[in-house]
């Protein structure tokens, strides 16, 4: 048998992927269960399944780790083996490899596999991807983010402190020049990053060309008398064509970065829009809820956000401390330190992104998330943390620099603030 | 203030979303939270949200049906106002609906706005899309299927029957001379569709093109002999530019259908791949459980199925009877008349798509599935249930056969199996 034709380099290293599961079954037999499905198996055995064939290309269980016994079954409809209401279900986390010969370097064949029909699997009671990790011939297929933090910093000019940004709200309802007349407050206010709301796209009110050529010539008026130009992330999510135009229009006009709604555009499209890019991509994970509100089903952000690194993003959103939806601080902390992880672990690039911090932000969380975070390298976006501050948005802005400077000494914003106005202000207001 | 720039014509209509809901908060609360956070609004208020945008692109909330109380929350994190612990969670529907000049007609946007932070919100304890509604504008601006229903009958010449398939088993490392051969058996069983497994794309040791070329090669050489060619769903599944050179070989090769993983590829690939193919586009919904596993979170596959319809996707995957999976019989059935019922009532081009049934099918579930369909649109994919037949493949097929043909008739299946020896022994084999 001629496993690997001319012309194809053979390929080494195995995918590995990390499970949290619930079953009826005994252990061996569900994890045997989703090794089968995700490789060479199917529900009945058949001739071509030979046992070379098997060796080589079924999926591996490496480990299982026993969690033990749980009451009741978290999610309905799975089937137990006999008698099934005799038998509890357990937990565990189960490990899974694969040859990576099974699927190449094609990052959609990588999702299909670690993901693909494993919940729908009837063993199954609970199952949640938890991570997975890729062999280092993905390195060499994928990019990987062209800009990331160094890049960012090249590009804004900011350095030894954290990007402070904002979304352009109303989210809908701005026409162009509106959009420009707020780009103008803000970029006043000393803002380092601005962007579009995930609902922005290419409406009718507000035309993309329009509102990029209006943003833009604000942010040029602005560069010219401050030396410095803002970076404004504009949302080009869409269909393939209308995004090459739109990355096209904010190359030739001197942009710096283009938001993708990654749940919305898709893995193939965001790693064309990767290769066609010369500008920084802001990742946003609108629609994360799908993968991430159960606790019983979906997959970590740990998982995801490498996808996205893998295809070429500089910037993940994580949410923020004390966020007006439901994550829990840990949680939100743990997906920005994933970010700041490196994945490959090579030189010759960018091995890390940009976490991105928003969602009911002010400079009431400011310090307690540089802590955590043990760097500055993060885009920390705040909406009426700056527009709504006593002071204005000048004042909002600088509320942040105050508390990003108390954390970065080691002081108390409590007791930084007895000499930083605007950061008393903003503790008022907002703590 | 001038909202519809000059060249771009005004849209009418409005989106509509329903949704299953589980609060703590008063109900009002909780969806003007959904309207709110879906379109012009803000965790504080703002200047730019004047009334007018308000009343303009503020998403609406057009019904709350109460569903009454539930004993505990369905998922963690949610809060409430005051002192949760007093108040109990109910449940509702909701219905909102946007201006479709928030968003324009880009699907993605569609995505970010029907989908988006809902999930995330903390005012909710179970959030699904039930339903959404496309105004008549998006079937203007996509395409749609191109072949469909009656597209696929025509390049297969199938007709007043149900096309007959099989998945390529094992799913993964069979070379392509090897995958030729097991072609060769399945079209000389008498099979109408052959399609690759969702993890089979173009793998070092599969090269696409090598294992497509193999595999017309076969088909061509039946299609002298019967003057019928099958169709062969090849998984095209990956980055965008690969997808269109594999398009371009399909068509270039006489070949007639492409696979796309969805949930792999995405919204955007789809689209383009919609664009820019001449063949029929299988939609295989790997990953789904994602979105259906969760009684508490995701989305409803009425809903789901509509985007990738006016995607333009031809054949959409909806499960089986009986099948190996959790799904229960009545939700694979409300999918596949999902799939059959018209979204725009258009008459000039296809306006619904074909299901597709596979997992764990035989011919021991295809009367029930045809009878409870209504009609013979639909393909039947078998995999075990043709090749593990005890007769052999193409008694396996004849089976199938034979069992459509007494479902036609309205006879049941064990009466006709007496005269038909081949349903027979499928009866008793899978029975």
């Amino acid at each position: 048998m001629k496993f690997i034709p001319a012309g194809k380099p053979a390929l080494t290293g195995r995918l590995n992927a990390t499970y949290l599961i619930e079953t009826r079954y005994p252990m061996e037999v569900a994890a045997a269960a989703m090794a089968g499905e995700q490789s060479s198996g199917t529900f009945r055995p058949i001739p071509g399944e030979t046992p070379e064939l098997l060796l080589r290309f079924g999926a591996r269980v490496e480990f299982i780790e026993d969690l033990g016994e749980v009451d009741g079954e978290a999610l309905p409809f799975s089937r137990a083996p006999g008698d099934a209401a005799a038998v509890r279900p357990r937990r565990a986390k189960v490990g899974l490899s694969w040859n990576i010969e099974n699927m190449g370097t094609v990052l959609a064949s990588v999702w299909s596999t670690v993901l693909g029909n494993l919940f729908e699997l009837h063993h199954f009671s609970a199952m949640r991807l938890l991570d997975v990790s890729f062999p280092d011939v993905f390195a060499d297929a994928y990019p990987g983010p062209a800009f990331a933090v160094e890049g960012t910093r090249r590009l804004t000019g900011v350095t030894g402190r954290p990007l402070i940004g904002t979304i352009v709200k109303p989210s809908v309802g701005l026409t162009p020049r509106e959009t420009a007349t707020l780009a103008d407050t803000l970029i006043s206010a000393g803002l380092d990053f601005i962007k579009d709301d995930e609902l922005m796209g290419d409406p009718p009110h507000s035309p993309f060309e329009q509102r990029f050529e209006a943003v833009m010539a604000v942010i040029d008026r602005h560069a010219d008398r401050t030396g410095r130009k803002i970076m404004y992330a504009a949302n080009i999510s869409g269909d393939i064509d209308a995004m090459r135009r739109q990355l096209d229009l904010i190359e030739r006009r001197g942009g710096t970065c283009a938001m993708l709604v990654l749940n919305s555009v898709g893995l193939s499209g965001v790693v064309k829009m990767r290769r066609h890019s010369a500008v920084a991509l802001h990742g946003h994970r609108a629609g994360w809820g799908l993968f991430s509100r159960s606790p019983d089903v979906g997959m970590s952000y740990l998982a995801y956000q490498k996808f996205w690194r893998l295809a070429g993003i500089d910037h993940m959103h994580v949410n923020g401390l004390s966020n007006k939806f439901c994550e829990p601080d840990d949680s939100v902390m743990a997906s920005a330190h994933a970010c700041l992880t490196p994945m490959f672990g090579r030189a010759d690039r960018p091995d890390t992104v940009m976490p991105v911090f928003s969602s009911g932000q002010t400079a009431v969380q400011a310090g307690e998330t540089y802590g955590r975070l043990g760097t500055n390298d993060f885009i920390y976006c705040c909406g009426g943390g700056i527009m709504a501050h006593p002071g204005g948005p000048a004042a909002g802005v600088q509320s942040l620099h105050d508390a990003f400077e108390a954390a970065a000494a080691g002081i108390p914003a409590r007791d930084y603030a007895a000499t930083h106005p605007e950061l008393e202000a903003a503790l008022q207001a907002f703590g």
